[in-house]
Formats: C-alpha cells, structure tokens, sequence
C-alpha cells in the first residue's frame, strides 16, 4: 500500500502492452511505469480504457498489476480498473487487484444488456463487499453507454469506500456548474477525463484529471496540470495549444489508436491494439508524427 | 449439420439457464430447445442477446451449444451467437460452434472502445475464415451501440459465407423501404428483432424474425408469423393486439428480465439473470404475470 492521495492531481494512464493472443508485455509495462514514477506523477491508472483492461483475461490483469506494483510501490499509488460484464468477475478482479499491491479500484458500469440504475448500484455495492480499497466511479458514457442519473453519484458516495467519480467533459463545457453541483450533492473527489478538456477542467477547480497522453508522455502533462493548479491560466492554456495539434487526432482518430502510434515514435516500445482495434494507416500516423515529434523532447 | 433455411421464417431465441456462477444448466435449456423442436420453429438462436451469450465463457457456451445441438440435431437449424470482443476469442468461438453442431453463426461487432467501420468489416472477415458456416449480421445498436454504415452490409453481403442479418426495428417503422434499399444493394436475407414489430416486419416481406418470445412461447409465436406470411394481415394483427399486453412490459422493463420471469410462471425452469441483471421486482412481476397468463394454454 502506497500513502498518498489517489483521486488527487494527475492520474496517468499508460497502455497495456500485450501480444496478438492478449498475453501481457510486463517488461515494457514496468518500463512505462518506472517513467511515470520518475515524472513524479500523482498516481498511476492502470488497466483503464487506454490500458485495454475489457480485452485482457482475468490471468493477464493480475500479471499486469503484479508488474506495475513491482515498479511502482511506496512511489506513486497504483488505481486499477476493475470493471467487466459480471458482478461476480468484478469482485474476483477487486480480490486479485488488491491482492497484487494496487492501492485503489477504479470501476465503470460495463454492460451489453443496459443496466437500470439499481443494478449499476448493486454491481457498486457487491464490488465494495470484495475489496475495501478506495473506488473512483468510472463514468465514461462513450465505452459503456451508460448514463448515470442524477441521484446514483450521491447514492454510491455513501457507499464508504467509493472515495471519486471520474468524469466525461461536460456536454457544455461548463465545469465550474458541473463541480459545484457534485460537490453539493456528494463527498466525492471530481475528476474529468478527455485530454483536451485537461487546462479548462483543472483551472476550474477538479480535483483530478484522469489523462491518457499522460501516461506516455508525463513530463508534458504535468507541467500543465501543475500550471492550471498553481492558477498560472496563461500558462496552462499555452500548453493546451502547444498540444492542441494532438488533441485533434484524439479526436479523429481515437486516443487510443493515437497512443499506439505514439508508443512506438517516441521509442518506448511496439504493441499493437487488440484487434478488432487496429492501428492507425500510413496517413493517419503520418498527422500523429507531425503533431507528437516537436514534443518528444519535453515529453 | 441439419438442412433448411437458418434464416427464413421464425427464428426462436431460448434464455441459456445458468447458475450464479455462469454455469449452464444444460438440461433446462435441452427442454427449452425440445420445445421450440416440437413446435415447429425454423431455426434456433442459441446464445443471443436473449440467450446471455455476452456473459458465458468459452467454456459455457460450448456446452449450450452441445446440449442444444444433441436435442436439435437434424430436426431444426442451430444459429449460434460468437459476438465477442476481441477477434482471436470470435474465431475461437465460430470454431467451437462449427465442431459442437452448429448449423450457421450470428455475429454482432461487439465492443468496448467503439470501432471503426473497417474494423467491424476486419472483425466478419477474420471469422468467415475461421469457419465456412453460413453468418447472419447481428445488427443490434441496443446493445452494441455500433452503427452500421450504409455501405457496409453491402461490403460484408460480398463475404462468401455471409448470408443474412438481423436488423433492428427502423426508427420511422418503414420496413419496406428498408427491406427495398438492402435488398438493392445486397444479397442478404433481411429479418428483424424486437417483438412488438413482428407483425409489421413480416407483413411487409420480411424474410424472418429473429424473436425473443419466441423462444420460450414457440406455438403462439409461430401461429402470428405464419399468419404474417400467409398474408393474414387480420389475423397477425389481431395475435399482435393480444400480445401488446406482453410488449408493453417489454419496452418498460427489457425483454430479457420479462423472459426470465416467464420462464418462472411458465413452470419451465427456473434460472436468474446473471447479475448485474437483477430478475424483477414483485410490482413488475404482477404486470408480467396479468400479461402472459392469458396467453400460456396457447403458448
């Protein structure tokens, strides 16, 4: 168990690189972990949606916390993602995290039949029976489909071990509205996900931000998240537009097949997505390189 | 392998009975499956979305499949679900499925981080190499939230094995302007999902529907479809007015919890939803019970 404050600052979220037959590449994940530890980040997101956690086997989630836990103990904490279909596969997968050294759960509402409200709730409280670790709510609509109404927030904050809810950017981009009726309706650390939204979210007051090129390329993004906490707007939104040329690939693109891309241009080693997911074409990398190359250097 | 046409007609999809640790039940489902044979069926959908393929193993479904097919053989064509996420397990499974006795496949481009057009194509291509029996498109946005594009039925259609798929009802509810443009443009047999559209759907050409209710109340079911393609039109109608009672609880509560519950009040077995699904509470079980007892002595 690693002190610190999980749901606080930057959370970065690397990649999981495996093999065509889902089999973890532990030595370049340690690799990428140790970089993240170096940065000084806040805290390690293991196995989230970057780290491709719904396409890895129950087996291949344990050897991937085993090997960032190797690197990363006593550093910086380890928040592992312990979402999947099942409710009783999630608490199996909670058991198996904590057991391998991670220091807090994150979790979404994984479905393909759509869940109603209580039995996203349900799936919440059973998985806060299996392990007391500390929980951030996953609300991440894009992958899930799941809409969280307005009462579940604060249903599952008395739930005493879910501690966070990571959120998607605001449909209208008003964070400070957002924050403020979180906050009064929960104890929950708010957090924002969706990297081009990182310089508005954290000058508004988030209490994190969960951020995906962090988990790559850390120095950057801690940088600017260290600006917009500092309150330095100026700073943090000339960062933002240092890397707005990347955000748009995020966008076109998907960040996670960018972030492959990126893997391999900045040296850090080769992996390929899961497929059905596939890299990116020769165009596609081509717009990733131009927009990733000028920052490598402070990456 | 059992002759006939897997996707013409009424193809029923039976719950796949399993215990809270997702073991199948594999006698329940064989009498569910004996039932659907004696009634007279055209094909079986085994594993669908009714058929909690997304939440059985490797090892489940392979069981499911054995069991139906023992019961099945020769009698009434097997469809078999091998939606999964990852393209490696989708070829497992479409193997699986040829060597357990399957007679055709149905697919869905099932997903987590949502896929691109050639992805999903990459996904159909990969299996349709994996194993030569006839496939149906399972085009289910409910669940999967993919979209298929326009060209991409017509892509797929030019896959030597793929024969068929199973549309959504279409949000205006013009079928046959539907089933014109995919006939135009494709080769495919077009049949539908979704209950309270059955009479619609196979009035208007329709080659068949894939039903949930079906599944379980083969008789009544098949009695309305063959009405429907006979020309009917009273006669459907009037078996959809008597069966609106039961769509009604379809739409509120998700056809899979209502088929659970029939299940139960049909004294054919007795199975829970894999949680997180949570069976129905008693109020909404008193709406599914006044719906469908007037319905089982024809069911």
């Amino acid at each position: 168990m690693t002190t610190g404050t999980p749901f606080r600052g930057l959370s970065a979220f690397p990649l999981t690189p495996a093999d065509e037959h889902g089999r973890v590449d532990t030595e370049t994940l340690a690799r990428l972990v140790e970089r993240l530890c170096e940065a000084g980040v806040d805290s390690i997101g293991l196995l989230g949606s970057t780290g491709i956690y719904a396409y890895l086997s129950r087996e291949e989630r344990r050897r991937a916390v085993e090997a960032a836990s190797e690197c990363g103990r006593g550093r910086v904490p380890l928040v592992v993602g312990v979402g999947t279909l099942r409710t009783d596969h999630a608490m199996d997968l909670a058991r198996d995290a904590e057991a391998a050294g991670a220091d807090a759960l994150l979790m979404a509402p994984v479905s393909y039949t759509p869940l109603t409200q209580d039995e996203a709730y349900e799936q919440y409280h059973a998985v806060t029976g299996a392990s007391g670790l500390p929980l951030c709510i996953y609300n991440n609509p894009g992958t899930t489909h799941f809409t969280f109404g307005i009462d579940l927030p604060a249903r599952l904050s008395r739930l005493p071990t879910i501690r966070a809810v990571k959120m998607p950017l605001p449909a209208g981009g008003d964070f400070t509205g957002e924050l403020a009726s979180l906050r009064g309706r929960t104890q929950l650390a708010v957090g924002y996900s969706g990297d081009w939204g990182m310089a508005d979210a954290m000058l508004a007051g988030a209490d994190a931000f969960y951020s995906v090129l962090g988990g790559t390329l850390p120095r950057l993004v801690l940088t600017l998240v260290r600006a917009a906490q500092a309150g330095d707007a100026e700073e943090a939104r000339r960062l933002d537009g240092v890397l707005q040329p990347l955000w748009d690939t995020f966008k076109t693109y998907g960040s996670l097949r960018v972030m492959y891309a990126i893997l391999d241009v900045a040296g850090l080693g080769r992996a390929e997505p899961p497929r059905p997911i596939l890299s990116l074409k020769a165009e596609a990398r081509k717009q990733v390189l131009a927009a990733v190359e000028p920052l490598l250097a402070s990456g």
